[in-house]
């Protein structure tokens, strides 16, 4: 598959190679020029505008943040392929890319990354074993396209998770969005008591570490899932508030318990430990149920009509 | 000093190890025959019962757990010497040593530990560089007893924080008991939707460590300092409704940046990095302002008119 890469930073620059390397030819954009000519120091195809690079593309990679997106899909005007994403939000890129009239959009979201960021930090084999989120909308994304990329995902090593935007950006905003928002709110308690700040240690320090990341990226990770954010936030406030209630009862300790045991057994329960392989449908239907479960698609088959799927333990045994 | 050590777990047996070391005579004690054995194989002196232990003791060291404190104080019937203790809340032990009558009663949490527990894994060194709060009780609290305590504590390498009992539960509050409870909520969110565990990373992983402990033990830290617990709770609880209530404007990211760049800056200077050493004179008022202010005792001075302090950089400079 000839495929175009627009935007060659930490996981732009990691797609080009892993593809090059995979032995499709591929062509990367950046609007950065001297981004550019890192990568063409490297010895990677580079081109100098988004049309030159998806010129003849069967594929095109949006490897670009959230807010420089926009001006990338109106350079794509007039390209009719395949094209698909890397952002971290699913929602609002489904939206814009239904604005900019793309007919054959997927959305993604490769879980992966690392400390150092960049077209330098880039590498071929960023992707081996990491879950790759391939969005799938029922009655609008068409399947052979979805397979296509699933194919595609699955042959650098990652794990191709069906699902759709929603449920993507609620999973999202549980497992990292709201996670920094607490982890601020007890951060910022030690702004009123240096003496808490003198007494913690290793609770204080896990539980507040992604506090330390820059205002500006917590805030914009969740400003732009909002919506997710704010169900889940409201979720877990729910729960925060019925164990405040529980506190103020005559026997806290013995009301606490059974609230707390259903959260100390799911926190042992993971990371989810793969059950068999299997093989399943290639179809909507099953293909977002097995996403739902936890599950997740190692390869396509040839034919397209199955793909090779494992589901967590627990989730096959519907415990 | 003659100290009596009730109680030979993990701290209680460092507590007994760290003293005899020092060059203290100790004797120990626990209710757990096999335990006392244990420590007489290691050559410590251990005494049958609680008054054989204390007597001829000028302070006697309660290291047995918060449910077990009220048979042990029984025990101490018509002894007046010292006492101090070891639990990791203050407010409900200084109520029931004045319950019990104990005159010169000093409350005491060395914030030390490892993943062992029990006097096999007692060791001399435990407490070199911890924090190790004394309660001082303006108006109740003798000073010369806690200054003794305080040369004692110090001289096993441990950072002396004075503050009174409240200030002490609202601090392990803040650092630990409301961590561990949205910890648990993070993790429940996982119950109704194995797909976020699938997805879930090192922000999830560290957010959630602490809810891996069991539920028992979680409930007994939150429900025996419920009423500090709770206060906390609602505190971080108004933080997360205001953070949720930005996330509902026109600009949910421009809202929330001035919400947590406060949160932001008290993680990135914690753990705090002490100033320069300092005298303060061993007056009520002016250690309890020292605790606050987040700074500890290094030593007390010979003739216990100064102690030796420390105060955190920021702390200094008032910022």
């Amino acid at each position: 598959m000839n495929v175009a890469i627009v935007g060659l930073g930490l996981i732009g620059g990691s797609v080009l190679q892993a593809l090059a390397v995979a032995g499709h030819p591929v062509t990367g954009y950046d609007a950065d020029p001297a981004t550019r000519d890192l990568a063409r120091a490297g010895g990677w195809p580079v081109a100098d505008s988004v049309p030159a690079a998806v010129a003849g593309a069967d594929l095109v990679v949006l490897a670009v943040p959230l807010p420089a997106l926009p001006t990338v899909l109106d350079d794509l005007a007039g390209y009719d392929g395949l094209v698909t994403d890397v952002t971290s939000v699913k929602g609002p890129v489904h939206d814009l890319a239904a604005k900019h009239g793309l007919r054959r959009f997927v959305g993604g979201h490769p879980m992966a990354g690392k400390e150092t960021s960049g077209f330098a930090a880039a590498e071929a084999g960023l992707f081996a074993g990491c879950a790759w989120v391939l969005c799938l909308e029922p009655d609008e994304t068409d399947l052979a396209d979805w397979l296509r990329l699933a194919r595609l995902c699955t042959a650098l090593g990652a794990r191709v998770v069906p699902v759709t935007a929603a449920e993507h950006d609620r999973a999202v905003a549980q497992i990292s969005h709201v996670p920094h928002l607490l982890a601020a709110a007890l951060a910022s308690t030690l702004t009123e008591n240096p003496l808490a700040a003198t007494l913690a240690a290793g609770s204080f320090r896990d539980g507040t570490r992604v506090a330390a990341t820059r205002a500006e990226l917590i805030a914009a990770m969740c400003g732009g899932n909002a919506a997710a954010v704010r169900s889940v936030l409201s979720a877990v406030l729910g729960d925060l508030e019925a164990m405040r209630v529980k506190l103020g009862l005559d026997d806290p300790t013995g009301a606490l318990i059974p609230v707390l045991r259903p959260a100390v057994d799911a926190r042992r329960q993971w990371p989810p430990r793969p059950g068999p392989s299997d093989e399943t449908p290639a179809e909507v239907g099953e293909l977002l149920a097995l996403g739902r479960d936890g599950g997740w698609i190692t390869a396509v088959a040839e034919n397209g009509a199955t793909v090779s799927s494992l589901r967590p333990e627990s989730g096959r045994n519907g415990s």
